[in-house]
């Protein structure tokens, strides 16, 4: 996606909880709240920037309670996020607070004795982990004054920004290549917000969202992806913030994060350290590893290498919804991984349909192609001796199998077919 | 489904927490707790009989404290449960506590005024209400010393099976017409258990599966709905207390349930009468709906005739998780709609994807076809005069959209098609 700076069209200070700036992450210089997504001066990358409670323990002990008697989802976090402090009250889908699984027949079979867990975002209101970042963005589009929210999108992307847009009352207008898949259509489809297909490949919408964005047509439109992208990322530090509390607050020793554009990892470090500067959670060291599958494994080849610089790659992968051949955020990545005394590792798609099947008969989760990746990478860490089974470990499944069922369909079938009979089922040895 | 009286094969007592009996609903005999579903002196279906609390104020509160302070799934109620104090400590999936969503959008286009709310089961972990039943269900087999998991389906229930026994560490082995959609076939194949396909049509099915109960070749396996339909038919009291407990433990004064079997109205029924009973909710009136699809309407076409005996009918209707044309509840739904001023009211295959759509556009949430069924019906209702908008409603929705992708196929698709161009952008009128 092209990187471009574009004029806030909302100057007026708007209130975002305690959200107080946006923050170049390559040369720190800071902005006012607003639609913007690239630095003005250096064309870095926008982050939010907050004004945090101090951390003392009264301070972070009265957090803790706060966010304890908070709604069973994300919004238990509003003092962390760029919200309004009555988000909760607003007409939203609500995402979040999915079941971290204690997964022990999973650990039994990959020999992890320090405890296993998986955080399974398909219990997310849409089935994907996109429930948490849209939901952040439709706060920042409400805050702008924006009627519209948009987005361009293979696949969970669209399902839940249709999905947000309507119930939180925005027309929506979602843009894709016009040859996807027909299921993915009907799940963009069917909330009833304009679904405009592009003749072209994603690339060509991307760079058709970008022209619209600097167009008076586009005015009034939230891209959440694009210029709500610094608030839509934020929505990925509730993953950290679920699982620490969900652990009895406490930070794992191990995680195992997917990478597309690598936005999420790098926004579960950035929750995983404001846990720990707000005495939220005792400090420690973590590892975090990152997981792509090998047909599009741009951050997991320079990681090997050694290198600082991600060579993008052209995706040939079942696991489609990391198929990012030129992640923004794979530097930052590498920093992280290297930093935490982690990894980034890939697997191929026969190992990604293997981990969705051992996922699927250990723990009875259903995960999408991408959970397949990251319990693949988790299997291939543990015996080549880079994750520790005697730690603590946390993977993560952000999607639900049911929108990626092509990936098994060809290996996965009925046991035996039989007629009717006791003495057909007795022949089949299934008794 | 043939009605057989089976011989518990584990007579010796054992502890499913309040569960002090099974009684017949018919003659009311008891019979000790086993593994069996007809009355051995009438025939007539088995239930399962409580040793509540008296509901004093006192014990009223108590009990309503310790459920507030209980695991955010079904098991916060296991003191009202057929399932052992410490369930909550076994592997399971953990199903239950899903979202009541006020749906505010979808009160205002069907003139609600006196609060309309979804109940979306479609948050569950195999995304049906199915998880609910069938861990209680599990529960009952670890009881019973049954090693393998077992049922009949054409679609929910087996990937509810599937997943619940993996989790939970049983064996399953669940059986389908071998004509199933490949989708099916593959969400209830996935979780690795034994899937057989029988040469036949549904009804062969539950034949061969009520051979196999009679049979040496059977011993140990529990029916999740046929030998252990006790059971696993209480869990859809889960979906009356916690929309109780949602609303502030309150009753609601109008429902809009989905009707298969009848078996999951009945048992909400029983379940809103227990929390009058514990004295958790005020007593007052309120009035149930049971939705059907006009083509497999037996218990629509009854109430409507005046009528008390159900009679069957051959299903045809896209809403097939509701498709059973002889519905062994049918009768008892039909006490239940007359006895509290409801009433049994069926759509047709195209009201049930208009409503599937609208509920989609107003609320944000893709509903099965099962859920298209509730919601039309509740449009008619309301229309008709039998529904009183200007009072509280609960509708329900069992299941997730992402199952019955092919209702709507054919009628939801992109708005329009353009070239990568703002120029084709603006002639398709979308700016
Ligand atoms: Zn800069
Ligand atoms: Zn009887």
């Amino acid at each position: 996606m092209a990187v471009q700076a574009v004029e806030s069209t909302s100057t007026s200070t708007v209130s975002l909880g305690p959200a107080a700036a946006l923050s170049c992450r390559e040369c720190g210089t800071r902005f006012p709240l607003g639609p913007i997504f690239a630095c003005q001066e250096c064309f870095g990358p926008l982050e939010v920037a907050y004004d945090l409670p101090s951390g003392g323990p009264s301070q972070a002990a009265a957090l803790k309670k706060r966010i304890e008697a908070g709604p069973d989802n994300i919004w238990r976090y509003a003092p962390l996020l760029p919200v309004p402090a009555d988000v909760a009250d607003k007409p939203n889908l609500n995402p979040g607070f999915t079941k971290l699984v204690k997964a022990d027949r999973l650990a039994a079979e990959l020999g992890v004795t320090g405890g296993l867990y998986v955080k399974d975002d398909s219990g997310n209101p849409t089935h994907s982990f996109k429930d948490r970042v849209v939901a952040i963005a439709v706060e920042a589009a409400r805050a702008f004054g924006f009627t519209t929210l948009s987005c361009s999108s293979t696949g969970n992307l669209a399902g839940a920004v249709g999905a947000a847009a309507r119930r939180a009352g925005f027309r929506s207008c979602v843009f894709i290549p016009h040859d996807l898949e027909a299921g993915k259509v009907v799940m963009a489809a069917v909330y009833g917000g304009d679904l405009v297909g592009i003749e072209g490949n994603y690339d060509d919408v991307n760079r058709f969202c970008s022209e619209l964005i600097g167009d008076p047509l586009g005015e009034g439109w939230g891209f959440v992806n694009v210029n709500l992208r610094p608030y839509y990322g934020e929505g990925s530090k509730t993953l950290a913030y679920e699982i620490c509390e969900q652990l009895g607050w406490e930070l794992p020793d191990q995680l195992v994060i997917p990478i597309a554009s690598g936005s999420q990892l790098t926004k579960i470090d950035k929750g995983l350290k404001e846990l720990i500067q707000l005495g939220l959670v005792e400090d420690k060291p973590y590892k975090i590893f990152g997981a792509q599958a090998e047909g599009c494994s741009p951050v997991s080849t320079a990681f090997k290498a050694g290198h600082d610089v991600v060579r993008p790659q052209k995706p040939n992968t079942i696991a489609k919804s990391l198929a990012i051949g030129n992640p923004a955020d794979g530097p930052y990545v590498l920093d992280i991984a290297r930093r935490t005394g982690g990894a980034v590792e890939d697997v191929n798609d026969e190992q990604v349909v293997d981990a969705i099947k051992l996922l699927a008969r250990t723990e009875g989760i259903f995960a999408e192609t991408a959970g397949g990746v990251t319990v693949g990478v988790t299997k291939k860490l543990i015996e080549n001796g880079q994750i520790d089974p005697a730690k603590s470990l946390v993977v993560l499944n952000t999607g639900d199998g049911l929108k990626t069922l092509d990936a098994v369909a060809p290996t996965t079938g009925p046991t035996a077919t039989i007629r009717p009979s006791l003495d057909s089922f007795r022949e089949a040895g299934l008794g």
